[in-house]
């Protein structure tokens, strides 16, 4: 046969990857099913479904047409939920806002992105007013409000969305188009420069779901239809890492908390039964140090953890509370997922030790992930649990670059590879460990320091809460490692105490010596991102210039 | 913004689905799980992984490029899973040949399908032999031998499976290109005509594999990385279902048997703890039946049952045993997986006879299954459980067509759906429940009574082996329902006792008085089809003319 390409499009049987086809099955087949948010609404399925029909003709009569963008402003939410599907489901961009942002940065994201329509919650007009004689050109805007009462606001609203959705017709024809048709784009806040958006397709977002999917149902560590799903990763943080597509497939009971108060998130876990979340390190920290810890049972309480690396130490708390604790990896420009650190079933008889060292690795690649460590001149590198290199990717879910920004998409692909700008290294079972950043990690004397491994080491000391290392240039070794640490409460610890720590560690062989710090700085705080990672570039500044 | 499509391909990002994507990573993260074949030969996927390079080298040595044909016949061994893979990979066409067809009808579709090699096991040699001088043009052949010895043959054979991969480079190149490039071809038989082919491309297997993937692995009732699978379903009959493309993706060990000998297929279910297969109803009626079944426990095995439907009298006796059963539906037009007749989560407390009325039923349409039960016009018929009508779907892995026969292809597509000559209804839970095929249905008196239900009746008499119900011509019904059943060894039953036991069942509304037959026929044996199916073609035309 000299042509061997079926010629799929048009025809009556293409059949497009949209995310409409995610929907309908789980609308028809678990309609009672239901969808919680917070203490505020329970609504089943079936509802749902009406409610993103009545949604989309809502946008449709605000003038949102395919193409448009219409940006989100809420914390987590049935709603946000119903807006993961009817905006991009018309064909239109869903914007999801980071209102963590510096309201700068907000304007910045919403005139950059060009959307055309703000869904906002009561609690952000506040950052609308400050910034609104600067959104351009002049936006619709819908009201996101969970009291009975109008807000007091200077702005123009132009309707609430209950309203808008009373008022809309229960029934919208959504249209079949191109699956590499844009869905969803926004904003990743590195340490430098201004906030850059990403975007990804119908087709990515499908994929991903299903990728993740089967890596999640295929194990014992994941999500079956009998699970109770409870995102604590935010909606407006890449799709709350997807997990909220998977969960609408399978058919699951949904939980959106609204805000993260420890105090709420362990109540709605125990009142609502909780199976299964996602989270970053700080978060799990913040519950298991909540007192209403104690009155929660977390024994059949899964957990992914991404964003940062899960420390032994919190996984061991974490454990030890009965929580089937383990990592994800990934970052915005990746939708995000791209490894999963379960146990494969040989290691489910492993003793709790060993156990907790795969579920603090960075995971093996999720189906359809091509993962590799490589040097330079993208070689390689033996998977031997030891020798580092930079982690490039390919998959299907991958953006395609920054929005508007060809000069950075330029630095994110090269040789056929998104480069993570991560240092890793992949172990004789097929784990990736993140060892750094390749921004963060230190050289001296020509050897590379984990800044990763030498902040996992310190946090073992029991009087340090929180630990950074980075690296100071140095006249002579080029650069040395600097620790700046956080003290526990009402704790005595001195920098002669974590110094000791760190000699002994390099006596022990597990870090070399030039890895000890010279200097060990306490402080009250450490700098963070607005999404909660550590600042090392502010870190670098304050400490270099000293 | 005015364009929103994001822009594919070519460029750096574009990632096609092809089933070498699929491999990847199982190779890497499980390289120790076993494959086995029989009493053969065990092998772990590492060494599938560079036997799969072997034979795309060697393959290409036989002069195979992107675009040809290669047949295989073989029962179900570790090659024909490497077949699999290596075959599509290299961009050819795998074509699996159905060798329960006829020596004429296999000729027609070697020669229908232009195949370029073929693979053939030592035993099929005859039925070669028998056709070699119309199989046009000449083919290579590569022998698949179990014995020590080669056999002997008056064909020309190039070379020997084992001895082409021991002399070829383990290292293929195996390159990217279009994901609708076609990957798979076999040939379906129906009742009428010559064998038509089917064909799939990358993406649709690709994609069939995830969802249905994701179908299992969501339910207890589904598979798991700890599962040992065993295919009863042979690899040349629609992919084995994909399953085997779905256990490699979860690195699970694989179980490939060759024949399908009852007590052979339950010493191997034993000796390798299976816990994963699926088969047509008579494999299952096999083994249940064989007295080896008394050595094995099968407590811990999950079976789909495909192909025909699954009488409650056989899911009773499998559940006897221990085993969690369940059908599947589909038909090689559809990949073939359209839907599964999993326990949702609250039926999972239900009693056995509520749950195995479920597990009966056709099922729960996969993710991304569009199924709609419709009249003539196309319009949705009620999900009350009884309003019957024809089965119709779209799904992104349904095949195109027909191979090079445009008129048969134009009645299997209109209204932009597959139409599966499937009559069926939907419950108010979702499951669909095939109660005929649209040309097996009778219509009696303006009334449509299905054969399916009539034959399910039957066989709860406990002297009944198996039965089929036609409609034969009434010059004033238009057809009358006509019963041809088996009688169970040594046992006495005549025409009366089904027709009264018939009469009981309309008394209790179960089926209309109408359905009760006018005539009771007892044979020995019923016609069937190569797979195995009823042909009632064949009765009809007996029974018409009596």
């Amino acid at each position: 046969m000299t042509n061997n390409i079926i010629n799929k499009t048009p025809s009556a049987y293409a059949y497009p990857l949209l995310i409409k086809n995610l929907l309908a099955n789980p609308l028809r087949q678990f309609p009672n099913q239901e969808i919680v948010y917070g203490d505020f609404k329970r609504q089943t399925y079936r509802e749902m479904g009406e409610r993103i029909h009545r949604l989309a003709n809502g946008l449709a009569g605000l003038g949102v047409k395919p193409g448009d963008t219409v940006a989100v402003m809420d914390w987590d939410s049935h709603r946000y939920l119903e807006c993961f599907f009817a905006i991009p489901m018309m064909g239109a961009v869903l914007h999801t806002v980071n209102i963590r942002l510096s309201p700068e940065q907000i304007l910045y994201t919403i005139n950059h992105a060009e959307d055309d329509v703000i869904l906002v919650n009561t609690e952000f007009l506040p950052v609308l007013e400050a910034i609104r004689d600067r959104i351009e050109p002049v936006k619709k805007l819908v009201l996101l409000n969970d009291a009975d009462q109008p807000p007091a606001t200077s702005l123009n609203i132009d309707t609430e969305y209950e309203a808008l959705l009373a008022a809309s017709d229960p029934n919208y024809p959504f249209a079949d188009f191109s699956e590499d048709t844009r869905a969803t784009t926004f904003y990743t806040t590195g340490t430098t420069g201004l906030p850059k958006g990403v975007y990804f397709s119908h087709r990515q977002l499908v994929l991903h779901t299903f990728s993740v999917m089967t890596a999640l149902t295929g194990s014992r560590q994941g999500i079956t239809r009998n699970d109770v799903y409870l995102p604590i990763t935010p909606m407006f943080h890449v799709h709350a890492w997807g997990v909220p597509y998977i969960a609408t497939v399978m058919g699951v009971k949904q939980i959106y908390p609204g805000r993260y108060v420890p105090a709420h998130l362990l109540r709605l876990i125990q009142r609502e039964q909780v199976t299964f979340s996602h989270c970053v390190p700080t978060i799990l920290q913040m519950l298991l140090a909540s007192p209403v810890v104690n009155e929660v049972d977390l024994s059949r309480w899964k957990v992914i953890i991404g964003g940062s690396a899960l420390s032994p130490t919190l996984a061991q708390q974490a454990r030890a509370r009965g929580v089937d604790v383990f990592t994800a990896y990934g970052m915005s420009e990746t939708c995000p997922i791209l490894t999963l650190a379960q146990l494969k079933p040989h290691m489910l008889d492993w003793d709790e030790e060993r156990q907790l060292d795969i579920r603090c690795k960075t995971g093996l690649p999720v189906p359809l992930v091509e993962l590799r460590v490589v040097d330079e001149e993208m070689n390689d590198l033996p998977h031997d649990g030891k020798t580092p290199g930079e982690v490039v990717v390919r998959a299907p879910w991958l953006t395609q670059g920054y929005l508007k920004d060809p000069r950075n998409s330029e630095a994110l692909w090269h040789g056929g590879y998104l480069h993570t700008g991560d240092i890793g290294v992949i172990d004789e079972e097929g784990y990736l460990k993140i060892t750094d950043r390749l921004k963060d990690v230190i050289k001296t004397g020509g050897e590379w320091v984990s800044s990763l491994e030498l902040e996992n080491l310190i946090l073992k000391h029991p009087a340090i809460e929180e630990a950074a290392v980075i690296g100071v240039p140095d006249p002579k070794w080029g650069e040395r490692p600097l620790a700046v640490v956080v003290r526990k409460d009402g704790q005595e610890v001195g920098e002669t105490d974590i110094k000791a720590l760190l000699q002994d560690f390099a006596a022990k062989g597990i870090i070399s010596k030039y890895g000890v710090p010279d200097r060990v700085v306490f402080v009250d705080v450490l700098p963070k991102t607005s999404v909660g990672k550590l600042d090392k570039k502010v870190m670098r500044a304050q400490y270099t210039v000293e």
